[in-house]
């Protein structure tokens, strides 16, 4: 039987008739600023569950352990039960967004490193920066899980930069979402795709040109479905030549 | 010669005639709210003056190395000149203000250990929390400063929740800064007063009754002289008996 089990701003998770089994269905919906503005892009659903299952599929392949079972439906896919760990981490390899907004740097400007942030997953909130010793007095992780999650961070950071990279894209910065599964894993969950990264078109110089994600959206850029059509022409391409290597 | 150098919000600074020697001027006004909110405290200057002299000597008998020289008049001090490194150092023993606000602690909730925070002194900005790995970034420290920074804090207010609590205050949290001498060596400045800490008194149960420092300017809970007044007394007196007791 299939049941509502949750609805987000992005995606909609059902039950199945297996218990340890969801069904996650991307809608075309799309909001930002906590969902002060909202909108549709037009086959963003189908669009971000290809580019989703693509990528976890290659990340799946660098021994990076996903919550992915296979796709369903053209914006459909089944996954393990996990329970969400309420933090989203984020890796910047370039300064953009709220990290200038609350820092001053330039946007553009090339960290030192990768940085991996923590917020709370808290709309409520407006999922505020969490320091490491903040989100231990919350008891949103373990010192141990917080260890693994910054390490896997930065694993899957070095791999999709390495992977947008050979599509020609510059991978500035993503959103990522963890959960844990009944013997207490930690396994990639939610989705990656223009909707929770920041990508730069390498072959554009322009700086509002080469934007190829949700920044369109949140910045009123326009082109905001062929941005997305190219990402997903350019992951998918790209994988296909990478499995006739093999 | 005396030139006004620099002019802060509650104090400020003018040169002396020895170039490694400052001195700084406490006002009566009061800012809140990066400075949204503006109002005089009745005699502020001098009380937070004395409390910072008699704090800043008591620390300095622990072996915490501050600016301070000498106190020079009601309302003034000498102190050496340094260079303000631009980081706001918060401990907090008790969740209160942005922390309660940003996280949904509850405010009076006891923290597991004492929380040592970092904020960008910028008012531009409104101080934003940073991480340590923001910080770094920044370049607003060294990571060896950031561990002295660290341990400074966390000894002061060791020292400090004694010394209230033998005033019958409860230490909440409180600010510091700090400077480099010009041998690069780390030394407290600023002030410490109830501008910069916040202070419930031990005898109150009531929870706005309680309240002995800025947050009675803040949320316009009155007798704000009167709080400050009551700071004051209990710190000299302590001292005096202190002194009395060597």
């Amino acid at each position: 039987m299939t049941e509502k089990l949750y609805e987000g701003k992005a995606k909609i998770l059902y039950t199945t008739d297996d218990p340890d089994i969801l069904l996650t269905h991307f809608k075309d919906d799309a909001t930002a600023f906590n969902a002060q503005k909202r909108g549709t892009i037009v086959e963003k659903g189908k669009m971000n569950c290809q580019i989703t299952v693509a990528l976890f599929q290659w990340l799946e392949s660098k021994g990076i352990p996903t919550h992915l079972i296979k796709q369903s439906a053209d914006d459909k896919i089944l996954v393990k039960r996990v329970k969400i760990i309420p933090i989203e981490v984020v890796v910047r390899n370039i300064a953009a967004g709220s990290l200038c907004r609350q820092t001053g740097l330039e946007e553009g400007s090339k960290l030192p490193f990768p940085l991996v942030e923590f917020y709370f997953k808290n709309d409520e909130l407006g999922d505020p920066l969490l320091t490491r010793d903040r989100l231990l007095i919350l008891e949103l992780a373990t010192e141990e899980q917080l260890k693994q999650l910054q390490n896997l961070a930065l694993s899957i950071n070095q791999h999709l930069q390495e992977f947008f990279a050979s599509c020609q894209i510059t991978l500035v910065d993503f959103k990522l979402e963890f959960g844990l599964d009944k013997q207490g894993k930690i396994l990639l969950a939610d989705e990656i795709s223009p909707d929770t990264c920041r990508l730069w078109d390498q072959t554009e110089k322009d700086p509002q040109k080469r934007v190829m994600d949700k920044d369109r959206f949140r910045r009123d850029l326009g082109k905001v479905e062929t941005a997305y059509q190219q990402v997903q022409k350019r992951v998918l391409e790209q994988l296909g030549s990478a499995k006739k290597g093999l």
